[in-house]
């Protein structure tokens, strides 16, 4: 499965714009595979690109249509249905990370048959995975983990692979999630594997590979997440990586979503070497990634320098002042 | 979902004893529930029941047909079709443990509907789980875990449940694996629920309960398998045991199907105590269940002791010589 480039950004009748935010992370990271938005009435969100609808995106090149918004429970409104099958009629595919799946809906089944047009449910993988294997591959990985759901895992990857490559390194982002695979044009979300195959999805997602190729892996959730460990230590098993930088949010003390208190990012560092001993006995953390989004740049800087120097390993805020440290660090250790 | 008693065991034209381990472990421990076992030509295997046919059964008050058989692929032959459609003709419900659901042959979903009769896919939970709150319930647990797959963690929750309930304990086993769902009647096959939700379907399993409540919940895989850690730190998470088992076959060298050479029992019990403590920080390992089924009785006893004497634990083998010394100490630790 790979998704066709470029897209169309459908926003629909976002309330807001953290409800686009999935369209947000597609351009912040993929804006050249981005011809517009196209937004309806009531529309609260914008990403910032050229406001078109289907015919204007088809002039432009658009080549996917791509559901950017998030909804309560994850459903497809009926009034999106129009808009959706005017796209398949005018020769797009559809993409969409909401739980329910196009291919459920009658007349976006029959439009995409009709049109000989793929629907992509990023959140639904169609690969049927093997356990996995445990046995060691070559080429190289690194993982990003957190000290919470939700701190900056995915934006920390696609910052290493953006550095990495700028600095000449083979390097591609993995994605694990559905905003991920939009960002990547594939991948697997890999929460919503069954709980047997969460390894070996991880081993299909990062293969064998040139020694000097390095899958910059995006992490899911938090070994200290009471809710979504399983999927953390599977794809930490699977991923097998040689490296990994631990992602914190400083002014976060609660686990997302439940009352577990937060672990300390020596806690992480120690319990993601010691389970991903299993697979790789070489692992090891290459760097800190602070998310301080809801800092001043001076407390940012405060916070990033005590990290670093507490924990003695590089740290950065990777979005806001690049993942260069962690890079150099990288570099150092594996050449 | 109750599956409803008793059983008819179908072996169908299983090859060996070894492809009708679902039956023997419903035999082993609820030879009451099974009124008998039905075979087709060319069976190899046998269950110590009376034979009998779909008509003798009904007579014998038989009120699940229950396939207790595995199939390579976890398909469900064509020549089986016709004696299942006879069974739910005949007013039986059925049970399957293979991965393809009984729902998806036209012909049996037809005759179940026909007769208003239940089909029970124990590998597929009809449940929506939530996601797992990490929050503490009343009740108490016990959980079994282990140094690999299969090396006897149902057998030693089933022999606990025992042991504990002729000690007058209020204790129930909860099942989380095919197998043990046919010998509890209820609970989920964890290993195919969507990633996500392993910790939700773990604590949906346990739920708040009296105080002197014991839940006796099926360990799965292991913590240091590489394909299926993930499901086993679910289940410790979701389960939040106060007390545990590891389980051990000591002429084992490898993982179960892997090249990944086997941890100690001390390494099992640091990882559990230190990953379960998220969702229990009072978790404790309260014995040591050998299976020594490989062994004589002198060697058997040899082990055992050594393993109790390197870990101050009890240590038996739970199936062979009962859980008694387990037991006494959950008595004495939770009285």
């Amino acid at each position: 499965m790979e998704i066709t480039k470029p897209y169309l950004l459908f926003l629909g009748d976002a309330p807001d714009q953290l409800a686009a935010k999935t369209a947000s992370g597609v351009v912040d990271w993929r804006r050249d595979w981005c011809v517009g938005q196209m937004r309806m009435e009531g529309c609260g969100a914008d990403v910032g690109l050229e406001d078109l609808d289907v015919a204007g995106a088809v002039a432009a090149g658009a080549k996917t249509f791509v559901i950017g918004v998030v909804n309560a429970g994850g459903m497809l409104p009926d009034h999106w249905v129009d808009v959706i099958v005017e796209a398949l009629d005018s020769g797009m595919d559809v993409a969409s990370g909401l739980h329910m799946r196009l291919g459920d809906i009658p007349r976006v089944a029959e439009a995409a048959k009709a049109n000989g047009r793929s629907l992509f449910d990023v959140r639904h993988s169609s690969e049927r995975f093997a356990t996995g294997k445990g046995a060691r591959r070559p080429g190289k990985r690194i993982l990003t983990v957190g000290t919470d759901c939700s701190v900056g895992k995915k934006y920390a990857a696609l910052a290493l692979e953006a550095e990495m490559q700028a600095r000449g390194l083979d390097a591609e982002f993995r994605a694990t999630g559905q905003t991920g695979v939009l960002i990547a044009g594939r991948g697997v979300a890999i929460d919503a594997v069954v709980a047997d195959f969460i390894a070996g999805a991880a081993e299909w997602l990062t293969p064998a590979a040139a020694e000097d190729h390095w899958d910059v892996v995006e992490g899911q959730g938090s070994l200290f997440h009471p809710s979504f460990a399983g999927v953390t230590l599977g794809l930490l098993h699977g991923s097998q990586p040689d490296a990994f930088v631990v992602c914190h949010e400083p002014t976060r003390t609660n686990m997302r979503g439940v009352a577990t208190p937060l672990p300390s990012i020596a806690q992480v560092i120690e319990a993601t070497v010691s389970a991903g001993r299993l697979t790789n006995p070489d692992i090891r953390c290459v760097g800190i990634a602070i998310n301080s989004s809801a800092l001043s740049e001076d407390e940012a800087r405060a916070v990033i320098d005590k990290a670093a120097a507490d924990h003695g390993l590089p740290a950065t805020d990777p979005v806001r002042f690049g993942a260069g440290p962690i890079v150099d660090r990288l570099i150092a250790e594996f050449g």
